[in-house]
């Protein structure tokens, strides 16, 4: 660390004296970096605030000495969002993981920016309440990140994104101003939203402190139902079928090779003898005998149509387990492979055509790689995961990735749909952007920063460049 | 009109060939207001567009002669967000009243903004399905008026607001560009949500031209209970009692004299002899038997309590339709008495204790002022309604309500609410935003104006003054 560096961080600590100040060299690399490994991590130094006040404090202080600042939550970011690459200063919400003002009548509760998603899960179901974000990093993100990317998961046909759950946001502004958006209120038109600008904007107009968050029941009698399809339009027709007689819990997706490398990994048995090209998990409450005798009928409905080559259903917690492990075991099973990842969406209409399009543009250039799909098929969103051939080196292998990556983002575009469905813009997806969103859209994107974060001090080169 | 206006029009006449305009004395009366009648109509002129160009047409030709625009949908709007009193030209959507590009595995609909709530409504049915924002102006409340306030209503509690149905937006901006927001996508996170900030922005960003909606499937076997409470608290004790066990379609609330009207109005019988001093009306989904004897047994825990003193559930569709004119004939019933109406929400928990304190404010210090309350007090949204007194003379009766307004608004402040729950801002609650808004915010709202209409030509006046 040069001496203005130095200097400037003793001031740093002077000007928030209760913040903790990090400078060692694996704090800069730990807390620089999320979970993609694109960019050199390179912060100035890391400070991680106890409260509201104390972000103000530092927004301030960044504003006076023109500091960059990257926001940090529990570093799962699958975009480079939260990466500090560049000298910045990284704002850690480590210590900020009070959960409070539980409310029974109103179910919500108030959570601090660095709550971990199961600790707020644990809480809800505590009170005999529910949390229905979910997804895999659910551990170790944080509920500000998880907000600032509008996270997603794998019950969002029934329960939606994190922007739904909302209730209310502490946010400290560019400016280092606090705002306290929509007083946790139900119903309150007054003016433009800024709750839902925050929410989604990857930190770049300021940072969210708190966030008063809503539960709701909790699910009963959860059924898993695992299907084996003919075809890849035959997801569709099942989820049609089904969504016209039952609410969904989650419609998710997964093709034979994708299965084949969980099955490889062990311990997950194949849900039934019959070989498919693809595969459908369906979940519901079964609250009533009803209930499952609908399902069944229209499982019998589907297999007859042809849709359905085979089935499975859970008969117990243990066997639904299991068959939701199917799906939620794939990333893990293919992680030693390098999988280049993209995560994109189109209206659900159009995910089998989009689909065989990508897949035989991918295998005519690319016979040596291995393609994954997997994804949120009820909403549209899907998981392209390209494998790295064994010999292949990664440099090649990421630079023939990147190539890929403008034919399958000129489908997107073509079909109307989104380079980000679910991950995030951050830095890794920032070339792409105007694939999903016109320049003229990016020109007020642009303008909109400028009214929070005049300096530029908030994330910058993250969403776009600076101009 | 003079010679300048009339100049003007027949320019606007030849900017806009395609589209009608209007200048007869009596439509400029009928577009140039909304259900409110504070202010008197004057608008310049009145024009219909029949699609997106020909309203990027209009906002051109303003932004060149320095015209102001006021939208203008069905009308039905509570707080002169659609009123033309200065001069305005009103851009009436009357003519964009197409529905297409019914997609039914996406359950989603294109409708430009002139389609009328109803008419939406039907469109679902006719496919199987369901658009669950309802409220008493659906059969002439327009789409983009709906959406422009993020129209609220009886189903909120199950089935959110307008906001929550929206799929993508094409927007004409103050500025003239036309930007076509998230692309009809469940999972789009590509940047800041420009769709929410149109939502809720009574038209003062720019024009919402076309939405598309989604669609649900229909509720099945809805059953209505009508409970008589013994205590205004009891109103909370019943709805969590209730939410624990049972998901409601909806949780309404009315005072004895509310129902008085009703019944008085003549054709709705009282649901039972027991007098009560106020009424919850509950509505769920009665799926299977298991569900009504859930809902059966709260109902004897809640009489055991001592919460509910007695209850009716509905027989036959006819009753139910029969118990919910008991709420929703209430402002029809009242309309007679010149009602000065109040639209506000808190959070759920505080119901009880705000209603007490206004009731008690009001009732202190003007006996003579007949209050009547009711609402969607499951989503802490109440409708406070004082009476005309008969002999008293209307420009005393408002002048007197607007002393009211300040207090009962100084309470809305101290229990963090909102002085417009469902109905938005437009003038009539633009003096009393910064109760709901700090100054701060409101700062933020004006320059987002900025970005959006720099030139001030989108409804000026509406939300807040222009600087």
């Amino acid at each position: 660390m040069n001496d203005a560096s130095s200097d400037l961080i003793d001031r740093l600590r002077a000007a928030v004296p209760e913040a903790r100040v990090l400078t060692e060299p694996d704090d800069l690399q730990t807390y620089g970096k999320d979970w993609t490994r694109q960019f050199e991590p390179r912060p100035l130094a890391i400070i991680l605030p106890r409260d509201t006040g104390q972000v103000q404090a530092i927004v301030n202080f960044a504003n006076e000495n023109k500091v960059a600042l990257v926001p940090s939550g529990g570093r799962t970011g699958l975009s480079a969002g939260a990466v500090a690459a560049n000298g910045e200063l990284v704002v850690a919400f480590d210590l900020m993981n009070n959960i409070s003002d539980f409310s029974a009548s109103d179910r919500t509760v108030k959570c601090q920016a660095g709550v971990i998603t199961e600790q707020l899960q644990q809480f809800a179901a505590d009170q005999g309440l529910y949390y229905p974000v979910d997804f895999a990093s659910a551990g170790s993100s944080q509920l500000g990140g998880n907000l600032s990317t509008n996270a997603g998961g794998i019950k969002v046909i029934r329960y939606g994104m994190s922007r739904d759950w909302v209730a209310g946001l502490t946010v400290v502004t560019g400016k280092g101003e606090i705002l306290e958006l929509n007083r946790d209120l139900v119903k309150n038109n007054t003016g433009y939203d800024l709750r839902h600008l925050f929410i989604g904007a990857e930190g770049t107009l300021g940072f969210i402190t708190e966030a008063t968050m809503r539960l709701t029941r909790p699910p009963e009698n959860l059924q898993v139902l695992v299907l084996g399809l003919a075809d890849l339009t035959n997801t569709m027709d099942v989820l049609q079928a089904y969504q016209q007689k039952l609410d969904l819990t989650a419609y998710e997706f997964f093709s034979h090779q994708a299965m084949g490398h969980v099955l490889a990994h062990g311990d997950t048995p194949a849900p039934f003898e019959t070989e498919a090209p693809y595969y459908a998990l369906l979940e519901f409450e079964a609250t009533s005998e009803a209930v499952m005798e609908t399902a069944m009928a229209l499982f019998e409905e589907c297999v007859e149509k042809g849709w359905v080559l085979d089935g499975v259903v859970s008969q117990n917690e243990t066997q639904a387990r299991k068959l939701w492990q199917l799906r939620e075991r794939i990333s893990e099973s293919i992680a030693p492979r390098t999988p280049y990842k993209n995560d994109i969406s189109v209206v659900v209409s159009r995910v089998p055509l989009f689909l065989s399009e990508i897949d035989a543009v991918v295998r005519e250039h690319y016979p040596d790689f291995e393609i994954i799909w997997f994804g949120h098929i009820g909403d549209g969103n899907l998981h392209l995961n390209i494998l790295k051939p064994e010999t292949m080196d990664k440099t090649e292998f990421f630079s023939r990735c990147a190539t890929v990556n403008q034919w399958v983002f000129d489908i997107v575009a073509r079909h109307g749909g989104s380079i980000s469905a679910e991950h995030g813009v951050g830095m890794t997806k920032k070339p792409y952007l105007r694939f999903t969103r016109s320049e003229t859209e990016i020109s007020y994107l642009r303008a909109i920063k400028q009214v929070f974060d005049p300096n530029g001090i908030i994330n910058p080169g993250k969403l776009f460049d600076p101009e």
